[in-house]
């Protein structure tokens, strides 16, 4: 897969179908790009009416240019796309980029434009990026390609970004580029027609000189390859993301403006299941993946902090702890060596006080025994640069130090740059990355835990239970879609349970009232007692549902009732009736794309006021599960409270993967809710569900 | 009060008492800082044993300079400090910052110091800024003064910093010079112990020129005077604040800092009570700031968002919505205009997507007609600068539209500045606050929307209940302080609460078994029996609580068990006893020099798992009372859920406001805790009460 897409970050020769001598023209400014990059390859640009475009040499076709080409640019009008897309192919070009507009997302003729150019493409094997997009960049000094209309120009660097909109793309790449911080390649690739995010990512994965990749999708066209692929790239180099379409209102947005699947809570639940950071901001994710690309990865969330100036590092500490960094103390041995090197006026602690008036041996000192402290994984760094202070030596022990040891360094820079140039450039030649706040600092450091914990994450395994007996739901689904019933009858709903082994209140269904008295005495007083026909769907709003029935007596009466109320083709429901335990909530609901996202909650009120439920795609594995149930609020409350004993953890990650694996098997499921299930004793089991296809 | 600061701030003549010849030393950095901020008057460099400094003769002593100074900066070791202050009373100085460090902050010898000079200080009638700390700056063109040591030059603006931290002032002061956003004043007043930052903000809120306040304190010497400026100062101009310490290890290292008291939750509470909009970042507080001094203040959440580039409104929108912002529809009329004035591919919603491609015509229809919209308070604006559009046009039409409209515009403004140099000084002096990215952009919107909805908020009136019986009251306390008691006994407690009209299920005290079975019967059954003795604490341990007993026969057991184990000592607390109802809690603990701070929540899980509580200052008034109640997570609980009937919240407030007032009355009460309270029907009513003294 490496080198699939080669022609396209890796050109040898570039033309531009649609060159133009007009300044700012796209056609014109992609030329520029390219000079002004320095492409180490031939650029040719393609238009017949001119001769020379910028000092090269212009042909009035693809098949007049005299060398090989393996990456074009597209900007003419749609309508004279698929031509040159053939002359492309008669070429032998390997990847295009189509940076004009006006195809799939203007309509029926678009489309029909779209699928038309990218036939052609195929036949050939021409890979394609766009249309409707910006196109590449790759800073690797022996490829040196813009092709791109931006107008940026990243240096060289570690950092590699893939962006489905330009614009938030362009926004990232400038930030970095403020940033004084190089980038490695860059992508955005519009409609996506062909070379799709999932195989950008794939890509960048392979690439050595990547380290951190940066993500901005609104939708995706495979979610499945995705998460594969994805994870396979995260357990060697983070993927960091900003998740889109969030809010309802946002998500709406973003549907008006790519026309594909809108975020929503899915994206973010794609992107957990694929051990991608996310970020709720693209400048907390820009800050993060400096750090990601430039320091190792701590074993854990204990910080040792140095600190030259007193309120920062109050200010740093709020946020490390806030974000569940710990900050262990000092070993008594680290204070003892401190002592003899530090100034008199130094506090000798986690944080470690420098004080302003330290110079390089102090700062030397402090980063040596700190760094030895085996109880710290990471050093965060206050430094501010005091006049009176030989502050580019101080850079020079800061960077030895953290050179020397395998543990991240992320600093709280607080300076005029423009002043402070030599300091400046010794700390960014020495990878320790810098950051103008303590908050943000704090939180660059705290990404670098977030990804050690992603990496360290125990796999978790997806169980199959062999138990199930898939031919029962598959009648009863077949049944139920036969009559195009889109919600199943309890006895349906209760059979498909019992299939799949979910544990369910005792339960009979019975045809006559003359056997109501006789189930009821089987399963045991109190009991429900639900009229059950394909016809009734709100039961409890026609009588159709009586609870805490007490004995035969009263049994036969409901049952009598219901038959009087509902008329003869009605069956009976019974089914225990339990009022006791811990409620909980388990729910799916198919996503468009991407299977099911499945629902965890402890009942009532913490799902309806506290909206405290957590959410795993399908399929979910043991582990997942585990940390669904864990990660809700009310979490102490399963673990046990005020003496009362706890749920059956187990059983309730075991019923998880049993509704992961029921959805999984029929994805004509569109909605299941056990609500609610009774966690009692060691027991748990669902005393009303729901199922609607 | 407004020139009381003048000297400090608008000095004549300045003086440096410990200049230096020294390159680097502080006694030449702030020579420096004067002569290359262009201060208006002399400056008075004071050493004997050099002529000249930096070019300015220098003079043997304060007492040989030849004109007035009305400001001394003092920069020589602490033990002479107090001679020098002596020589400037005899001179006639009116205000003095001492920089030097090593007095309260490092022990008693250093206090006494501080103590002298301050005491010679105040025989003359000197204003002290520090010891300890950097001083002042103020860029007013007719004074010029850099009276502090720091190394960033800011240009004259609208917003004033004021720090008790030098290390965090300097920080906020260069993020604003790089913005560059000017400033108006500067201030770090170190030690604080003459000065303080009441006084401060008091005189920056009496500055005409300043139109936004920036604060961050780690500690307030007087609190109470300080909400009292404070509330006075934000009703006319927004104060910004970072509350720092908010973790357990922030404020210790706050406190290990600076030695005072510590942040912890009470520095927000005292924020709130002030109308201070608080920030959990610095830079969040300084975009705010920008939006803030720029800006008119909207009347209300409403957005209108214009945008030429589609990803960054997806996540502008994620962000507003998730701030609390609306974004309503465009009015037909405003689409049927825009309809007229756009590029065929714009899209004609809120969000008005103008496209990349749009020109100043489009750009100024767009903002005149968004404007005008009555149903939006305010402007969010994506700007991206296109190689291929004017922009510096778009960027004159944007701003003259704004200036046409008293409404706030904020944009997010994607270029790179270095660049596009033209664009960005239309915007910068047509006062649109730009930022990098969508969500700080929109954010800094939000920060406009918090400070209407502070300067909107109604009054609040504290009410002084008239029934109350303080003799009563007074009478328990000196009764339990007499005994060296710090846990007050159930007749006690109720005793006090019944002094203070704070309802409580019905009880009686009776010193005989004989008693027990009458009282019981008047309070009707079940009751509760307690022992309660000045000796028994922790009743419960010792068989000394009885719950849910139903007739006389039982009571009488109940008690003749207690007497018999707990001795005769003994007197009988029996109460009606409540088990129905949703279980509320009010709770008063004193803080150090700020008063009482009250606490209001649900009962048991709401308060032990989810810490769903909150919080207000005493004295509280109704308007506090009322947000407390609505601001819990659990509030719809409070409303009423599942068709129950809710609380008597106006019964609520008036038991917080009851208990604000005890507890302001009776500052000895450290603890007071009405935990639960029953609330059934309309009745709310204290089952179990401890005070602490």
């Amino acid at each position: 897969m490496n080198d699939k897409l080669d022609p396209l970050f890796k050109p040898k020769a570039v033309a531009l179908i649609g060159a133009s001598a007009k300044e700012l023209s796209i056609g014109n400014v992609i030329i520029k790009n390219l000079l002004h990059y320095n492409f180490r390859g031939p650029v040719y640009p393609i238009n017949p009416k001119v001769d020379e475009i910028r000092g090269l040499k212009a042909y009035p076709s693809i098949l007049d240019v005299p060398g090989e080409v393996d990456l074009a640019h597209i900007v003419i009008p749609p309508p004279f796309v698929p031509a040159e897309v053939e002359n492309c192919g008669k070429k032998g070009v390997k990847a295009l980029i189509v940076n004009t507009a006006g195809f799939k997302e203007m309509g029926a003729e678009g489309k029909a434009l779209e699928d038309d150019f990218l036939a052609r493409a195929r036949k050939y094997g021409i890979r394609v990026v766009g249309p409707n997009c910006q196109g590449i960049i790759n800073s690797d000094p022996a490829v040196n390609a813009y092709c791109n209309f931006t107008f940026t120009y990243p240096k060289p660097g570690h950092i590699s970004v893939v962006a489905q909109s330009g614009g938030v793309g362009a926004v990232i790449m400038q930030a970095f580029y403020d940033m004084g911080i190089g980038q490695r390649m860059y992508a955005s690739n519009g409609n996506g027609s062909d070379v799709s995010i999932t195989e950008i990512l794939s890509y960048y994965g392979q690439d050595e000189e990547t380290r951190a990749i940066v993500l901005y999708a609104e939708s995706l066209e495979n979610p499945h390859e995705f998460i594969e692929v994805a994870k396979r790239v995260t357990s060697r180099k983070p993927i960091l993301a900003i998740t889109a379409g969030r809010t309802d209102k946002g998500a709406e947005a973003s549907r008006s403006h790519i026309g594909g699947m809108a975020g929503s809570i899915s994206m973010d639940l794609i992107y957990k299941k694929s051990g991608i950071l996310t970020f709720g901001s693209q400048e907390d994710l820009c800050h993060a993946a400096v750090a990601l690309s430039s320091q190792p990865i701590p074993k854990g969330n204990r910080v040792g902090i140095i600190t030259n100036t007193g309120g920062p590092s109050v200010i740093a500490i709020d946020e490390l702890v806030s974000c569940g960094m710990e900050i262990p103390p000092l070993s008594e041995n680290a204070a003892g060596a401190l002592r003899e090197t530090m100034l008199e006026s130094a506090s000798i602690h986690n944080p470690l006080d420098v004080v302003a008036t330290a110079g390089p041996p102090q700062f030397k000192s402090a980063f040596e025994v700190m760094l030895k402290e085996p109880q710290f994984d990471s050093i965060y760094l206050n430094f501010v640069t005091p006049p009176f202070v030989d502050c580019e030596n101080v850079a020079r022990e800061i960077v030895a130090a953290a050179k020397a040891q395998n543990k991240p360094v992320v600093c709280n820079y607080m300076t005029d740059k423009e002043k402070w140039v030599g300091t400046s450039s010794i700390l960014k030649e020495g990878e320790i990355p810098c950051f103008d706040f303590a908050e943000t600092a704090a939180r660059a450091l705290h990404s670098l835990v977030r990804y050690n914990g992603i990496r360290t994450a125990p796999e978790g395994s997806v169980k199959i239970f062999d138990d199930v007996d898939k031919e029962r739901v598959r009648a009863i689904l077949d049944h139920a879609q036969s009559k195009n019933r889109e919600v199943l009858t309890a006895a349906e709903v209760y059979g498909i349970l019992e299939a799949y082994q979910i544990p369910v209140a005792p339960w009979k269904v019975v045809k006559g009232v003359e056997e109501v008295a006789s189930a009821a005495t089987a399963i045991g007083f109190p009991v429900v007692i639900k009229a059950d026909s394909e016809e009734i769907i709100h039961k409890s709003d026609v009588g159709g549902v009586v609870i805490n029935i007490q004995d035969t007596q009263e049994a036969v009466r409901v049952a009598e009732n219901m038959k009087r109320m509902l008329g003869g083709g009605i069956r009976f429901f019974i089914q225990k009736f339990l009022s006791k335990g811990q409620e909980l909530i388990v729910g799916a609901k198919a996503e468009e794309g991407v299977g099911h996202v499945i629902m965890f909650g402890l009942g009532g009120i913490f799902v309806e006021i506290l909206k405290d439920v957590a959410f795993a795609l399908t399929p979910v594995s043991d582990e997942e599960a585990m940390e669904m149930i864990r990660s809700v609020k009310a979490a102490p409350l399963i673990d046990g409270y005020r003496g009362a004993k706890g749920i059956n953890k187990e059983k309730a990650v075991e019923i998880i993967q049993r509704i992961s694996m029921l959805v999984g098997d029929f994805p004509a499921i569109r909605e299941l809710d056990l609500n609610p299930l009774f966690a009692s004793g060691d027991e748990i089991m669902a005393v009303d569900a729901r199922i609607i296809l």
